[in-house]
């Protein structure tokens, strides 16, 4: 990997006291946003890059912090000197979305009205609710017009919605391995792994911190069927295949194949720091992302409200959102004459792609924002 | 549907004495196998059919019981006088497998040893163990050979099983959307559904019976993940498509979609009847499945011991056991020169599929069985 890691990083965090008034009709009083940024925002404050993250994601996109030197930034490949994500060259803001369970307003942090964690009472938001949130951040820092917005999967939902939303202030979007909307199976899994949480003894109607406890079965069943969804069959063949942890076959409900060892671990790891209602609400998000609702369903009417540059990208193996969902956004583009680039990389490692090191990859990114002008 | 329905049917109840010794190394003292039958036995006792059952099935494959109009056999649609398995011409037999939840030896019958249900105690069985029982099922009968052994599914891979275990009790194997093996994607559902049920807090380590409670949490969750994988993703879309049950988003936990409600109604549907250990079992059973380890993987070599003619199906959309998985079993018979037949069908059912009532996949079955000699 080319480059420099950003290194040492802190996160910030901003009050934003005026209501926000969201999707669903409900109204946010007032909320906080942690964040980060990296790399100086120039002179003109033309140089701002805002890396929006995906279902499980948060502000701490690169470097670590100077006390937890493990704790690496989860696009850290992408961002420091010499990446392309050129911290000489741009600002870029990484930020915990509305809802989320690092540190911004959510399901996990105190209910002023209360005093105790909102829990269910925590809205069920909208990516358009984020972009809202995400522009007072850039009041706040300054930015009239992000150079870029962008982000994978459920992040680059947002950098398609901040095009159609704000289109005076983002000049280039970069959308990767995402969808203008969801299909049925994806609504499926999702639904799958909501109800495994909702039904989860522990849940309490989603008041569990009161009791102590976390839905940590269902939030662990959630997440083993996430990663089916975002590795490839060809990767987990070739990286599992039926090879057995003991060898043989030990005829118990015990680990035995050593796919069923990766996804349990992978469940364990995840359900004992990850938030359940946090889980429960981005994947409503991404159910309700479709942004040509407003249009009838017309994805080509609403791309015309866009006036960015765009680059999208797909992943050959990726079966969540596949290559033909990103080409739907390609051609509502193309119908307006907007300026596009499209790029579907040969990547195994199915949705999961968009957070490697690949060189290719990289490239294709690194030679569009070469392109661009500040 | 051309032809008729057997009309009313009913099941009878064999005892085996006889231990029978498992693949994993266990033995079954004496068991029970329920089974049904359609049509006459000829002289020559050339004509019988053992049709195979899939994780969910039973026995009632045709037919309905005078009691239970309604009851209707589950490849009713391809059995019958007229039908592809005509019963003017077949004498056919279903059978619910050891471990089974419908009547057969299994975790919610009574294990003698104890006066309680077997529950957790049932050993494991695999595919090649259900084939021994069958075969017994056969002496009983007075069948030294199956004119057809088939199935689709995992009631395929019991033909596939036959042919090499009793290659002389076989004179035909039809083999409908199975493959050889499972794959690593195909375990980690299973293991996501297993898990589901043994973390469901009602499962008990297996003996919920004598806590007279059952599992459904999990049971429910298992099924719904399952009926995602049984469904072609087209097929969700063009029957769901992101249709709202109410027209319009409710920002709430409740059904939204009408996905959520199709998978939800099916997976409480399944959770009311099915047996929560008899569906481990059933997984279990498909991952272990592999008849060419006994070869050390060589399938070709596996192969060879059989001498049955073949006709293997897949469908074009079947994203769980994909026509390429079908192939390999093709491929392997071909090295062998043996005779085999292959028809890959377009149907938009994806796995589910074979259980469809196709006027061309009927008659490719049709068609094939009109050539066979009893």
């Amino acid at each position: 990997m080319p480059g420099q890691s950003v290194g040492v990083v802190h996160s910030q965090r901003a009050h934003f006291a005026q209501p926000l008034a969201l999707r669903s009709g409900g109204v946010l009083p007032a909320y906080d946003l942690v964040y980060e940024t990296y790399g100086a925002l120039n002179a003109a404050k033309s140089n701002a890059i805002l890396v929006c993250h995906a279902l499980s994601g948060h502000h701490h996109v690169a470097g670590h912090y100077a006390d937890q030197p493990g704790n690496i930034g989860w696009w850290d490949n992408l961002i420091g000197p010499g990446r392309p994500l050129d911290t000489d060259r741009y600002f870029i803001v990484g930020v915990n979305n509305l809802g989320g369970c690092h540190g911004s307003t959510g399901p996990s942090t105190l209910n002023p009205a209360s005093g105790k964690p909102w829990g269910a009472d925590f809205p069920l938001v909208a990516v358009v609710d984020w972009v809202h949130a995400q522009a007072r951040l850039a009041d706040l820092l300054g930015i009239d017009a992000w150079a870029v917005v962008m982000g994978g999967s459920l992040g680059g939902m947002q950098a398609l919605r901040w095009s159609v939303t704000y289109p005076e202030r983002i000049r280039n979007a970069i959308v990767i391995a995402a969808a203008p909307k969801l299909s049925a199976q994806n609504i499926a899994f999702n639904d799958v792994a909501r109800q495994a949480i909702l039904t989860d003894p522990d849940f309490h109607g989603g008041h569990y911190y009161e009791h102590h406890t976390r839905p940590t079965r269902g939030l662990r069943l959630a997440r083993m069927l996430g990663h089916i969804t975002y590795l490839s069959d060809d990767q987990m063949g070739e990286k599992f295949g039926r090879e057995l942890k003991n060898g043989s076959f030990t005829f118990d409900f015990d680990v035995e194949f050593e796919v069923e060892s990766y996804l349990r671990y992978q469940g364990d790891k995840f359900a004992g720091i990850f938030d359940a209602n946090t889980y429960l609400l981005m994947t409503k998000a991404l159910d309700y992302f479709d942004p040509a609702r407003m249009d009838d369903g017309d994805l080509t009417a609403t791309m015309a409200r866009s006036t960015a540059n765009f680059l999208i990208a797909s992943f050959t193996t990726d079966w969540r959102f596949t290559p033909a969902r990103s080409k739907e956004i390609v051609a509502a583009l193309l119908a307006n004459g907007r300026n596009v680039s499209y790029a579907e990389i040969d990547l195994n490692f199915g949705h999961d792609s968009f957070l490697m090191a690949d060189a290719h990859y990289h490239g294709v990114i690194d030679a569009w924002l070469r392109n661009i002008t500040l």
